[in-house]
């Protein structure tokens, strides 16, 4: 399959069929895509035109639209809509994913959306899941899914099972409940056509599930998922009663987000912007992080002023500053990078202790070559051994001193329960750039007695 | 559930279980973890504990151990097993992680193990599956899956299908291809079912189905199934034919190691490093971007040292060159990460001039700002207004350079075919610093008349 790619041509000629309210075409070459590719187009139209060609089509394709929107232009359509109207998008949708957009309405017509709804099963399902923080498994969950009592014979449970599926889109699993709907176990399908039917399933089904807590976070079921090779996990409450089920294509998702805030957060950007949000968004984004650049970048300019009188005598130590606080930067960068990922992925085993020494041995051994490669080159360029001798070990002290720092906050602020990702970018370049200079002046001052 | 948790206390135990050989135990103990688990347990173990417990295993269970280990770990375990057992394991694997698992094989005992694996159908499979490259989609695709020919009667597909469906975990799909085994659509389990035994597939079947070409790149395929929201989707050669089939499981571990990927290049590690590698692995994959830093940062020195008699006058303005470096650094960090992921999820439209003017005039925003209150501060500090004026004015420079800079390096790169997460990181930040320094210079000199 050749990808869709939204072209300039495609976007003008159906914006021209909106014009035109040529309703005929429109429906035609709507039908020719799949609703994410009409979700990338309805991004790119103007908010009537977008309107207008969700009321155009048939809601059950709209509702799927609706759901793969940028969340300001799904905003901004809904806004257009009538409470009716929104509801019967809401109907097509699976719980979960209704939720998700009954949460994002304004709180004044949420009740009358909800009372809009005409499966009224469907509707008590979302008021259910709204409860949920949208950072747990419960915020993560539908309420789709099949399953069964233990005491059921085979017989009820294949008639109930079939008025069960006709809501569910995928089966993965068959889910078995005692009276209290407690979670029990699981059944295979085959097992359950193989069975006598007037056996009972208390004694065919598979007594063990994996399932998650609906408090837990959703990076911990993305990582039990992608562990376990699940493609859905049922989620219990506090007491052990199945309350609704996680498919793989929301960890997916989880995945991707999880990974883009924290690699976001590396390059010193509040989570949650995008190339096109506005330049007032990024800017709220990114300035935070400049501005605590510039205060680190301004003690450093006082850390700097103290050691004036040195620089006067010896200039050429001046020269190397950008040098000190860029290796600084790069070392901590890089310390921090490769434990928050470690914490991210459960790779750090062992003790904080035995990770500090492996990290400065490292940076010791890193330093000295580095070291080396800038005593020859500043010896030979400026001909005073003591000198460059002098800056080549600071150099070492302060590649040392940032990969322990690098390294030690990161898995400090994850003990403390703090997201160790914050202690990578401009937070880690900042600190060590100061750190780094403090250590160069002190230690170049030392080895030239000045 | 609770998720499993590998104390030290747990090993300690399986490894006095194994010292004393009490299979009988150990056993007992392995069969209450799943194999991902009992994985993460060999990881720690020595190479002969881990041999010993492989050995002992059932190797139906110990496959799915194998192919969840880390590659060392999995190398030296093979290492002491005979071509034989190799072959045992592979035998109960499917065919992509049997594929990866031969991939890593020693070449001189490939074709011995491939001559031991008694199922022919799946040797040929996995030899099938080693001619592909790891970074392609057939490098991804497994052989298992379900296939009916269009010309088939529904009596002889149901038979057929049960035959195949015997070798295939999940089924996801059933797929149709005609007499050359070119795909021609999907089969429906619902529709195969509510028609006559009688009649063809060609008359029931839905000529419609996503799939993608076997050299595919896997980041397209997770794009492709994570947008389409696919669980599974087929793989088809140049000519069209029905080659494999992708599950969302493969793509989940794609997806986790483009980020890891991205992630570690923004941090200045060069990909494929955990922070359980040796100090040499690391340094390895640490040391180059170091260098380039160093480099940078000796190119920095040499362009102040060009400045040295400016600096002898306005001693002020060298305490604040790490600042101008850092804000450059970091404002070029900031804009190419943003032009990198949304690159990565195909979110950048429009032109290079426009995304540069954008960027630029975010720039200007910010600089502006963050300028203002280095002029406060500067003014206040050294009570020079005049100076204070250069060095803000020249602030405002460098960050709109900085963010011109980390937006076209990365576009430009992409334009090119190249990775554009190669210019984020180290390379953005050193050839800022450069930039940032000659421009801060130029600019103060030119304000204060020197």
């Amino acid at each position: 399959m050749t990808p869709f790619k939204l072209t300039d041509e495609l976007l003008e000629e159906i914006q021209l069929l909106i014009e035109h309210q040529n309703d005929v075409d429109l429906r035609a070459k709507m039908k020719e895509f799949h609703y994410a590719d009409v979700a990338e187009i309805v991004n790119e139209l103007e908010v009537e035109e977008a309107t207008y060609l969700i009321k155009l089509l048939d809601s059950e394709k709209t509702s799927d639209i609706l759901t793969e929107l940028d969340e300001d232009v799904r905003e901004a359509i809904l806004n257009n809509l009538s409470p009716k109207e929104i509801a019967g998008e809401i109907e097509e949708l699976d719980t979960d994913d209704a939720a998700d957009i009954v949460g994002e309405l304004p709180k004044e017509i949420v009740q009358e959306v909800i009372s809009e709804i005409e499966d009224r099963e469907h509707a008590k399902d979302i008021v259910d899941l709204l409860r949920y923080d949208d950072n747990t498994a419960g915020g993560l969950m539908a309420k789709e899914l099949v399953k069964v009592k233990e005491n059921w014979t085979v017989t009820t449970c294949v008639k109930e099972m079939r008025a069960q599926a006709e809501n569910v889109t995928r089966v993965h699993s068959i889910y078995v409940v005692d009276d209290d709907d407690k979670l029990k176990g699981r059944l295979s399908l085959k097992d359950l056509l193989t069975t006598s039917p007037k056996a009972h399933i208390k004694t065919v089904y598979i007594p063990k599930v994996d399932s998650v807590n609906v408090n837990e976070k959703p990076e911990e079921v993305a990582k039990i998922m992608s562990k376990y090779d699940l493609e859905a996990i049922p989620v219990i409450d506090e007491i052990g009663r199945l309350v609704g089920r996680i498919t793989i294509d929301d960890i997916v998702d989880v995945i991707r987000e999880e990974a883009d805030k924290d690699y976001q957060m590396a390059a010193g950007i509040s989570q949650d912007v995008e190339a096109d949000d506005s330049i007032w968004e990024l800017t709220r984004a990114r300035l935070p992080w400049l501005v605590l650049g510039l205060f680190g970048g301004a003690a450093a300019a006082v850390i700097m002023g103290g050691f004036e009188e040195m620089f006067r005598q010896y200039t050429v130590l001046f020269l190397f500053t950008p040098l000190i606080a860029a290796m600084a930067g790069n070392v901590g960068v890089q310390s921090s990078a490769i434990i928050v990922q470690g914490l991210a992925n459960d790779d750090i085993k062992g003790s904080i202790g035995s990770r500090l020494i492996k990290e400065m041995l490292l940076a010791l051994l890193n330093g000295v070559i580095l070291s080396a490669l800038l005593l020859i080159f500043t010896w030979f360029w400026k001909g005073d051994f003591y000198t460059a001798l002098a800056i080549s070990v600071s150099l070492i002290a302060v590649i040392v001193v940032a990969g322990f720092i690098g390294t030690f906050t990161p898995l400090f602020l994850h003990k403390r329960g703090i997201d160790p990702a914050i202690a990578t970018g401009p937070f880690i370049t900042t600190s060590n750039d100061i750190f780094g200079i403090l250590i160069y002046f002190m230690i170049a001052k030392l080895i030239l007695g000045i």
